[in-house]
């Protein structure tokens, strides 16, 4: 899975604001990034009136829209999804998401910390807190940056999280969550897909193979 | 995949109203519905200033929002995405993907037509033509229906794509384009992937697997 790194602290902390320098230079590393943001109290993204508020309202469990240059959908849940499963089903084709909120996931942290907001860093022991963003004095053992300083959080996501890693070459989810491989049964598996695909016809020369597979009761 | 339809018709023919009707009495029939609208002039779903607007105006090649109840997502593509894609990456869950829009792409199409919006129905030869649904007077040699008979056009898709048709196990991609299978390689690739996985550790009882690969040059 691609990494994940949640950007989190109080509201009007400055998160978006922060994730407007941060993201620009990310990308002009040349890395593609996706974003997430949660939400708590409900979102209405659509226009009341327009064709997609008027398609979900008559009981369309997804509506899209698509044009030359954008794609959008919105799907109806039952339950908010993991991070996990929005990561996978989502962002495949990203280097990297950076996500606004989800403190209650597992995934490495960053907090934007303002002592006019909260007395002190919402994040604590077993947040996965791996740095503040503060101009404020702190008390902590991660590593601090000073709101001016995104460059410097840019390099430390990407030495911690992008430069040198092995990108996945499979990512196998059962229901929606990553089914764990070492390096060996990864290559196994990529090997035995492989092999067994190619010796169908219409195979061709692929980079990317995806699979749904689909149980009954009985299966 | 998925069975897709598409309403198609002239501009202000009637289509999102008639969908109004037509998804509303699917839903009730027990399917899953996705929408999904095409647009030719380029849309803008968020709002100017909200947090989704300003992160993907940051750079974000994918935002994403995501409540208990609604997961919203934005992609930036480089082309308009094809419908067969966008079934797949987005509708997997769905019984029936309903389209508004997509004349040219290759799947069944049902037209609203309207003789003071057009003189004569948009749909041609080759057009793949199955319905049409209009008030006036139209020389075709397709089903028709009147604007009121959107119980009809519900029959008519759910005799024809929905009921006992065998769900797909399966669906193959190779960059985003399906596989094609017929009933034995759909069984034997099922049971090589499910013998495979389930000698591994945490495998479980999964419904719904879901592999992706990336393929390098060198592979």
């Amino acid at each position: 899975m691609l990494p994940i790194v949640s950007i989190v602290g109080a509201s009007d902390s400055g998160k978006t604001t922060f994730l407007e320098k941060l993201i620009p230079e990310l990308t002009a590393r040349g890395y593609r990034v996706g974003a997430v943001k949660h939400d708590a109290h409900g979102f209405e993204i659509d226009r009341e009136g327009k064709d997609t508020w008027r398609l979900k309202r008559a009981g369309a469990v997804v509506t899209a829209i698509s044009s030359k240059d954008q794609f959008a959908s919105i799907r109806q849940t039952d339950e908010e999804m993991s991070l996990e499963e929005i990561a996978a089903r989502f962002f495949w084709t990203e280097d990297i998401l950076i996500t606004e909120g989800f403190k209650r996931e597992r995934f490495p942290k960053i907090e934007i910390f303002r002592s006019t907001r909260e007395p002190k860093p919402i994040c604590g022991q077993g947040d996965n807190l791996i740095a503040i963003v503060s101009d404020d004095a702190v008390d902590t053992q991660v590593p601090k940056f000073s709101f001016a300083e995104w460059r410097g959080v840019a390099d430390f996501i990407e030495n911690r999280y992008l430069k040198g890693k092995k990108k996945r070459k499979i990512l196998v989810q059962l229901d929606g969550k990553q089914m764990p491989m070492n390096d060996f049964v990864e290559d196994f598996v990529v090997g035995a897909i492989k092999g067994m695909l190619s010796s169908l016809r219409g195979y061709g020369k692929p980079r990317i193979i995806s699979i749904h597979v689909r149980l009954g009761e009985d299966d």
